[in-house]
């Protein structure tokens, strides 16, 4: 019931799988920025489905449609709403899933919570609704100057990036910064289609040219609404930044990064980045890291038990063209969500360097 | 600058280290709850320093004071203000170290956003401030009916709770469901702090009897939701739910969790718990499983190099009575910040049963 | 900046008068509650233009689309977009307004503040902004069980409704619950067009069935409410409850409202209403009354004076299908503004009702 | 149950009339602002009780207490927290009223609303909840650059301030800028209060040197949110602008406000100010102009009839030494209120400003 995000870049998603469109409205963004539908089209083609022969084959071309808040190729500081129709869903595929609850889904919280539930296409639970997301980051995405968001695959099925090369990323359809890594998941990720099976993975997120002193603690800390932004994403199960989970095995005087003076630039900068570029919730100028657990996509053609809204015992096979390993896709979406909050965090920090005179 | 937490049961927490209190002002509790000082004390004093010989050695009080919003040991529905006022706050030590950034402190990062920094024990990014944290989540709790929030120490330097035995949690000072493995730990703590050092860890906080339909997709999904909260406190950084970063090696017929229906309680319940008790962002009426990941303290007796606010290069040594292990008393921190945004949360859906007639 | 309203029941306004189109979308609706796309085209109907010989002679059909949040004609609790596409909007009759500040709109402080404006029909700045509030409000309607709101032209130009016939006002252009009353206003107001120019008036509006317990002290009180979602909506420059700007002379002993038992309902009630339904900020259960002042209409064909963006000197005479009196058109958006406050307070009391347990 | 206020400059009050304090916590302060104690204390002296003989003629100190958020003078960006301890607070005399619904009064709603009520001198609903209003009001001021609010006594039981002397205000004990007219309504207080009785009035803002730009369209209006802010004060009834309620008898080509270019100032000004400085909902850079409907106070000294808790008829006095008339009293707390608003727009619109680039 809240598809409201952000405090000063504020956005409001609607939208279901098969309603008749999806989209956002962003109100307070700044006036006299230039944006063109090409900006945001391009961010929803790095989403749409079916880009390669790893992710879903189902066709769609999610062409946004900008209903207002430009003028002129600008901003004009009114809202913007972006709509991006539904075409040709085929909702009957679902007529017999419609009182099931699919294992790993959301069919049985959401008639729990709502007593009433869209059950086509999974309806707003469906990763559908983050085409709204994806729009709207993409107008953030103009107002962070030199800011770059960077997301890749970082592991899947025991496969890891030993390499990062950023040029990499989006030469092969599992946006791993590891050529070789790249193959061997895409293998592992076409063998588990074939096996009517799905594959988790880890997603790796660093953002460069991040000016220090965005973040609002303690309860808005950078790092906090990161984790929100992204913990919002259906599938994913987990963030940690910096050192993240393995600082268990550190003490202080391994965890704790040494400042020093940068003779170049003339900043204070830190030796080593454990912290990952954000230090009591705001951030120190440093790269900003952290890593995303994501599970394995819930659709899967193998049989599975479950029950129905009866309780009844059900053996279901979920047919349909769904991604068989979430990673490639789920990337733009982490980069859009990280490009709403820098952009929030911009707002706010800009409103104290107005006032600081 | 963001001191605001909650949308309906809505907190806004004060107070420097060094300053005249710390507390809370808690807006949106229902009217009619029983609560008594008591109940906040106890919270409180889970939290405080000094409480064995693993934490820090300092000693404060931390007399809770209740200034508004009850009124004959009830709520009224108005706000409630909670203070504790410091006492005995020694703020000369920290005359050596106002010109210094403190390595894994937010020192230089406060600085360079607010550009201004009250230095006495680190002001408003000190643990302190978590006082205000704990007193309001005492007052959440009364609203949470049958439901328990657990939060144990699960691992500390490579030593693991390999059984986890509710009762021993506060048998020991480790808060370790584990009697052997918090020995073990007790003791590498002790080694730690002798050695100047300190010492990282996983907290584990597990949910029961949490109803089913807590949560609001898309953005404020319960999981997103706590680990915004969770990720707010100093110290933490990262946290996953259910199988976590564990689910990389998982496939989604492994992963998924098989609904069937339970005789006894005629619910529809899950054979396993990989989601952590969160579908879809709204909880599913398993219990809600996650872990956090605590880093070591940054204040440490070693010796450490750094600069100071021109930049000079300096040698520190932070003396002083710190946590050698934050995990002990970040547990009551957690949990509290769970209750709160339980509370929120439960607020948020009896909106939606009581119109859904 | 803001085109964000309410806490329970959000909505998000978007459009420009000669953009794409105008709407809004709701999160926060209440799921399961029946509603039909005819439930929100009837009050877009009231409030179209061209719907009588003393209201702006543009026809605009004005349909609305519902893009998401309906299924089975029932609401889901997701967002519920409703979008009216424009239609045949000629924007060139303002290329000779685009660099002119109009006397009386805001033209000026629009460029003031956003240095940048969409000069076309007034862009965001127009009345037609309200469709989105309009549409909004029809479905915050469907929350109110036997609620009614009413309001009426209750003075333009001198002549005063003396009587207050309920069934009268929709029989009438000016919507005036007084025939008499109507004729003359009619009159005055085909008048004013003649002459190029506009007429003011007040409003008065009715709330009956009101349950006591509306409205959240100590800033969002139902007064400060409804006077804020009224005075938002263009040309309200006044709003007064009750006994309102009379006060002045009265003394407590003629303003208190006596309490007393009702025999027949059994509930305590007043015997007179100066206070409006409104005490200390809560509905009181006597009907909710109010007085809303209305400007004339600023665009007029007479001959005016300003300058343009260059401080020259312009005279000027606004052509183009303008309503000569806004208060006929203005009644459905102060109608559904307020639907939009009573949904809100009411799931925001409802909170408390399924706590207090 | 919403005693939060402010979108930037973000409140929270707290308090009732008998309890322990009154106060407010303040989120969203710019750090490095210059503050003291005194320049808190100077506004609650302008609010506290017992000032005149024509106000209430209790004597309370109303120390303020900063608790945090200030260091060596200077605001650091976090949450100030300002208390008032309530002293000598004598409950016994509302023993007897306990039961009773005084008229004019939130006893009834209060009960209705929250099912429980702090009886003693009013609680949350007394006018005493406003100390937290001005102590925060105090700091927004500090905020405002050259921005003067000015309040005063317009009009009390039929006599006009017929001339506006600025320096006549805080001379004489109406607050009344017309030296004549003050006596002749210090008189009419006086002998109201001799007779048990209490008086209505009307107090007149003027807001001089705002900069044009300030305000948020179309729903954070600056008229609509000085509407909520002023209305959200008990015993306030209406709030008119510019031309007010008085346009009901104007034409457009009366009402708009003729532009023109000031030589002087360089600027874009405006002939009249009929729209009260605001167009659009956005502040023109004219002096803001509102009055606002006081009406009298509910507490009397004079027989009145009522019902207790019972529904069973009472006839009631009350005793105790109230205002006879609020005027002078609400001034200040008007003029506070403003403040905050003022505050927070700034701060919004900086938000512009700092990202227009």
């Amino acid at each position: 019931m809240s598809s409201s995000f952000g405090k000063n870049f504020k956005i409001m998603t609607f939208g279901e799988s098969h309603g008749e469109a999806v989209g956002a409205v962003i109100d307070g963004v700044v006036p006299g920025i230039k944006i063109s539908k090409e900006d945001i089209q391009k961010e929803l083609d790095k989403r749409k489905p079916g880009q390669s022969k790893i992710t879903t084959l189902r066709k769609e071309k999610d062409e946004v449609h900008i209903l207002s808040g430009i003028f002129e190729g600008k901003t004009t500081g009114h809202p913007i709403c972006l709509v991006v129709y539904n075409k040709n869903q085929d909702s009957s595929a679902y007529d017999n899933l419609k009182d099931i609850f699919r294992p790993g889904h959301a069919d049985f919280t959401y008639l729990k919570k709502y007593g009433i539930r869209d059950y086509r296409g999974g309806g707003r639970s469906s990763g559908r609704e983050t085409v709204g997301r994806v729009a709207a980051g993409a107008v953030a995405k103009r107002m962070l100057g030199g800011i770059k968001i960077i997301a890749y695959t970082k592991e899947v099925a025991g496969t890891i990036a030993k390499t990062v090369d950023l040029t990499e990323i989006e030469k092969n359809p599992v946006r791993c910064p590891d050529k070789e890594a790249a193959k061997e998941i895409e293998k592992k990720i076409l063998k588990a289609r074939k096996e009517g099976d799905s594959l988790g993975g880890i997603i790796e997120v660093i953002v460069k040219n991040c000016p220090s002193g965005l973040g609002e603690p303690v309860f808005d800390k950078l790092d906090a609404d990161i984790a929100k932004a992204v913990m919002s994403i259906g599938a994913v199960k987990g963030i940690e930044f910096g050192a993240g989970f393995s600082i268990k095995n550190l003490k202080g005087s391994s965890d704790n990064d040494e400042f020093y003076l940068d003779k170049n630039s003339g900043k204070v900068r830190q030796k080593t980045n454990k912290s990952g570029g954000i230090l009591g919730g705001i951030s120190s100028g440093e790269d900003i890291l952290f890593r995303v657990a994501v599970k394995p996509t819930a659709s899967i053609a193998k049989d599975q038990f479950t029950v129905d809204t009866k309780g009844k015992r059900k053996k279901i096979s979920i047919k349909g063209r769904h991604d068989p390993c979430l990673c490639p896709r789920i990337i733009p979406v982490v980069e859009n969500m990280v490009a709403i909050v820098l952009a929030d965090a911009i707002m706010q920090q800009e409103r104290i360097k107005g006032n600081k005179k």
